[in-house]
């Protein structure tokens, strides 16, 4: 299963472009950058969370270094951005829904992953959760910014509860495909419910009134 | 060897616990955190550095990422930072004191599994202090601080001595708990040395009068 | 092939000993860091870029951490960039040539070693460009830095064309050292010219008048 079904695979491949794309406009008006690190930051987005999957897991090479086609959607959804930076503000709305579907996709696939190759529901979850955050936890580094995922909204939380749900359902036999759009539709309802009400995760005591 | 040890488990758990809470401790401190954020830079800090040794050992997938005990005190000492933040400034020595405890057993170990992995003295001199200090390395990467390991204070050194002492001592055939306590004792004592008067490593010639 | 002859062995250590202190020059300047954070940015920048190629080809341990010759030449780098910070300013431009023979070095040697180990020429000229700007990457990150390679200079695109013509020409058959060295040579010579005249990569668009 995981990534076999073809229609895994396409949203997983959406979910790397979009992810470069959101990614590489997120650098782009944070940082000025060249050509050659805008489309640099859309890779690391699209791409740096399988990576640090494939460590944690350790099946190196990374799967998606060694597949042409997530390497090129990445590379074509950081070009895009650095042509076309100001037209994208158009459509925010549309990138925000298919960064969510990366995000779905990525944590649930990233916990299918760890549940296939042995690993128990607790490295699953965390795994999953590392690919959905990970690649922009790297470009929020890499443009000097804290990384908005451990400061603001409800972004890592949906894949937390995501990747849970399809490793839950993955231990009690529901392996199909089915039940992996069904957990990653967990997620991407969660992360839309918190963009379209501004949700943020609980801040320590004490500091609220900062 | 090792870690089979009882008493070296348990004081490599115990380190574990401490470069969490304290890890988590100096983030929540630095900056604006979600509870999500403090959790994550604890486990960053308590089992980051030991990631990175099995990077660099090649003995991947990380140990503390398929032991749940690390995971789980790794998360505790994050969370417990996130709870009372301010109620542990009060045992603010105590928590150095287990900091430097973490130092000592991380240094130690990390050097010992180099060696009986069969590398060199030099390798396990790195890969111990790498163990030593990788994991507040990158959460003071991802608080955007510059890490306080390469600025300041007597951190690094006490984990390279510990380090070498228990390597130079396998090599001399001494690979028992009590010559792994005894390197350990050193760093530790270093350290606490260096809290107490306030000491720090060289500064480049002609900064001194920045 | 590779790095079995001698004189591109050679090089290869020569180019990490200029990036190690070409590399814990640029961190003195910018940080106030103690004899241990000079010695180790040195280090991050001359292997650095090794390390995460061999994450990508899964060929850990990083053979630069296994070769005692790469650390200490790294070491000694970083060692000379502590004491003589202030007269290395006299030889700025030596510095910035050995740096340059370094960047086309890594590229080269970087993508024989993906080709050698049986990957494409996409994922060769990736790796070639990340070992040859990966160790100043981090340098950069751990100092608080947006990496240089991704806002300015020709940098980068030397290490990518130098990389591309040594895949090109390795997958024509063309795999002795003299084909290395050809192109090694244009990026050597894309990076001088680069310096000379200061060539930049392309700007997003709207961004010039900033």
């Amino acid at each position: 299963m995981g990534i076999n079904a073809p229609l895994l695979l396409v949203l997983d491949l959406v979910g790397t472009f979009a992810f470069a794309l959101n990614g590489a406009l997120t650098a782009v008006r944070a940082e000025r950058l060249d050509i050659f690190g805008v489309i640099t930051l859309g890779m690391f987005t699209g791409l740096g969370g399988g990576a640090i999957r494939d460590v944690l897991l350790d099946a190196l090479p990374p799967a998606t270094f060694i597949d042409w086609r997530y390497l090129a959607l990445a590379a074509t959804g950081g070009l895009i951005a650095f042509v076309l930076t100001r037209r994208l503000d158009r459509i925010a709305m549309a990138i925000t829904v298919l960064d969510a579907v990366g995000l779905s996709v990525f944590a649930v696939l990233g916990a299918y992953k760890a549940l296939e190759m042995g690993f128990g529901v607790l490295q699953a979850v965390i795994v999953g959760t590392v690919t959905a955050v990970g690649g922009g936890t790297i470009r929020d580094v890499m443009i000097q910014r804290v990384p908005t995922v451990l400061t603001s909204e409800l972004y890592a939380i949906p894949a937390l509860i995501g990747a849970l749900c399809a490793a839950v359902a993955y231990e009690a036999g529901y392996q199909g495909t089915l039940a992996a759009l069904a957990a990653a539709a967990v997620c991407f309802a969660i992360r839309m419910v918190g963009v379209r009400f501004d949700l943020h995760a609980p801040q320590p005591p004490g500091q609220h009134d900062d």
